[in-house]
């Protein structure tokens, strides 16, 4: 199979696969994968898509253990939102002066790309590597993740397969490529609560429970938790986002009436100086001293955070970035930003470092990758390739 | 046309006439009035319905101008809400109880059956009554009322219509039947706010506006505005309420975006010691003190207070419900509430008084009325015209 790097961006692009869906993309690599000799398996639970393909060494038949060098990643996207706001079809992967737009660019369907397009050219020059290259991809990464890396990597340790070093193709950095790579991830964890009033006529104060006025006190208060007892030498510091606000019912053709319920969202990313336990102890402590007829609801899916000792893997990533700029940029390692797939290969003993796109446009409208970018991407997974699969 | 109180009452309340809609309310008043001689003018403007009646008095030829009493009401109801929160369906008029149920029990179609039964009896008894007794409904009173009450009044000015006396229907009653009665109510001003933000993952804050997060601390002084200077002798305080909160995009499958805005309505209810210029400067100087992206919208639908001194209706009025009470209950005089197109009335030089059903099912599910309190209503408005006409 004979495909450019900017072809295979754009193909997979062009797959409208909202979480957990994969629609096309994984059927596409595995195409793909096959025409360079890759075994294929694919792990598929409920409505999710998972994707193990690999590619022994020569040292296969002679060593019970090859070192597997694992590429991480997701086929997955979050919504586009309202289309009407994108420049360019979310999903029609277009090209305008040398940018190349689209959900996915950058989060992560571009270091797919990157990544297949590098075991091409590696496999090409060095068909006799020695050490075991694998990809390992799921359709499941930007919703709640319960049957995509978590189980895949569950049955790959049932068999036995170590994976000694991982690369996730997460969108690592932040105002040139490499400049950041992550070995570590914040924890997560999400909530709801309803605050329940009495819906009235406005005129008439007495006679109602209004939600929202008595959320605003309790809420100001929440604004000014310090969650953290001291700060992290690892993680940034935990924060919350309120992920949505909205009242019941609606009200949006009448003005005199007062809503029953506010219903609200929040999630917070937290670091080794907190946990959920002492998140909810805080949340709960604020509730309390407000009074409010309230229900929270938390979110089974907690994420802890995760932290991988940088090793050799770290040392190779950070002399191939460091040498392409000319010592100019030397990569940060970092734990900051979102929780990545990362954390299930790093329980493994896995070294696990995170290296992709640029990150400041995903989840957003006009989400995109420079083409120089994405070619430079791939150079580095074929440097990495090159340095520990040889 | 025979038809009982209870019968009429069910009858306008079938009728699913949410505002501005009339449905057929004004057709079957229309055709009751027609058999009790009453002249019938509908004054229909855009999508409201008016309903103007009159029947003059014995001395219509003698005097250019006899006196005269006006009933003023409205057909329309507001929206039900979610209907499987109601014990029954909420234009079905079901009695259960000796309790009549449905939109508009006491807001105010059972007061409209009320003074239509109550001016069939007075006619019956006094067919040569002397002074001139009048209906005047809109189907435009929960809503905007642009084409309601105002433009009817206008017409009825520019024929040199005086209305010396005019009893509304409005829900006044608090407690027993006819123990708070109005003559004035506070202005109103609705008004909605736009912050904007700019939506990004959670796990980046410093990528990302959280409008919601900008939001608290402003909403939070909000609260906290002392509105009027001082307490006003004849209206309740100024009171702000906050309709609804909502934020946009909903993000209600996935919890890692923060919404790019918040959008909340807000209504206040005036005295005569606010103004809308001084609750405007007052929410001005809020926002400005917060570092916001944020634009205004002011509905320009604004209600003044209206204040109606008290004279021979009042006391007619005080006198019939005192007596009835035999001195237990008398009537107190009160500006509580909702706006009212009495204040249309009002600014023509009329006395105005208030007297309707109890308020606290209004605009709330199970709306309902006391079989009995719906007797007493038409009772109370039949000695009033006894008092006021002959």
């Amino acid at each position: 199979m004979t495909i450019s790097l900017i072809e295979l961006t754009k193909k997979l692009i062009n797959q409208p696969s909202i979480t957990p869906k994969d629609h096309n993309c994984q059927n596409i690599i595995a195409c793909y994968l096959k025409s360079l000799k890759f075994n294929i398996e694919l792990m598929n639970f409920y409505d999710t898509h998972n994707i193990w393909a690999y590619r022994n060494g020569q040292h296969k038949q002679k060593q019970q253990h090859t070192t597997t060098l694992l590429f991480l990643g997701h086929t997955d996207v979050v919504s586009p939102g309202n289309t009407q706001n994108w420049k360019y079809p979310p999903f029609s992967g277009l090209i305008n002066n040398g940018v190349l737009y689209g959900r996915g660019a950058s989060d992560m369907k571009g270091a797919l790309a990157a990544m297949l397009i590098a075991a091409q050219h590696f496999i090409q020059r060095h068909p006799n590597h020695k050490k075991k290259i694998a990809f390992l991809f799921t359709s499941d990464e930007e919703g709640s993740g319960k049957n995509g890396t978590i189980k895949a990597v569950q049955q790959l340790i049932e068999r036995n397969e170590h994976i000694e070093y991982c690369i996730v193709g997460e969108p690592s950095s932040q105002n040139k490529l490499g400049d950041v790579i992550k070995n570590g991830r914040r924890g997560s964890c999400t909530g709801k609560l309803i605050i329940q009033g009495s819906s009235g006529h406005v005129a008439y104060p007495q006679f109602l429970i209004n939600p929202i006025h008595l959320t605003i006190p309790m809420l100001f208060d929440l604004m000014n938790i310090k969650w953290d007892q001291k700060n992290s030498i690892i993680f940034p510091k935990t924060s919350i986002q309120i992920t949505n606000i909205n009242t019941v019912p609606a009200n949006c053709t009448t003005h005199n009436i007062t809503p029953d319920q506010l219903i609200l969202n929040f999630n917070l990313r937290f670091s080794d100086q907190s946990s959920i336990k002492s998140i909810q102890n805080n949340i709960n402590k604020i509730l309390s001293m407000h009074s409010l007829n309230y229900h929270i609801y938390w979110d089974p899916c907690i994420s802890e955070p995760y932290f991988s000792n940088p090793g050799k893997l770290t040392n190779v990533v950070t002399n191939i970035i460091t040498k392409h700029y000319h010592y100019n940029i030397i990569p940060r390692l970092e734990t900051t930003g979102g929780i990545s797939d990362g954390r299930f290969i790093a329980k493994t003993g896995s070294e696990v470092l995170e290296l992709g796109a640029l990150n400041h446009t995903i989840h957003k409208f006009n989400e995109h990758i420079k083409l120089t970018d994405l070619k430079l991407l791939s150079y580095f997974y074929f440097k990495i390739m090159e340095k520990m699969l040889l």
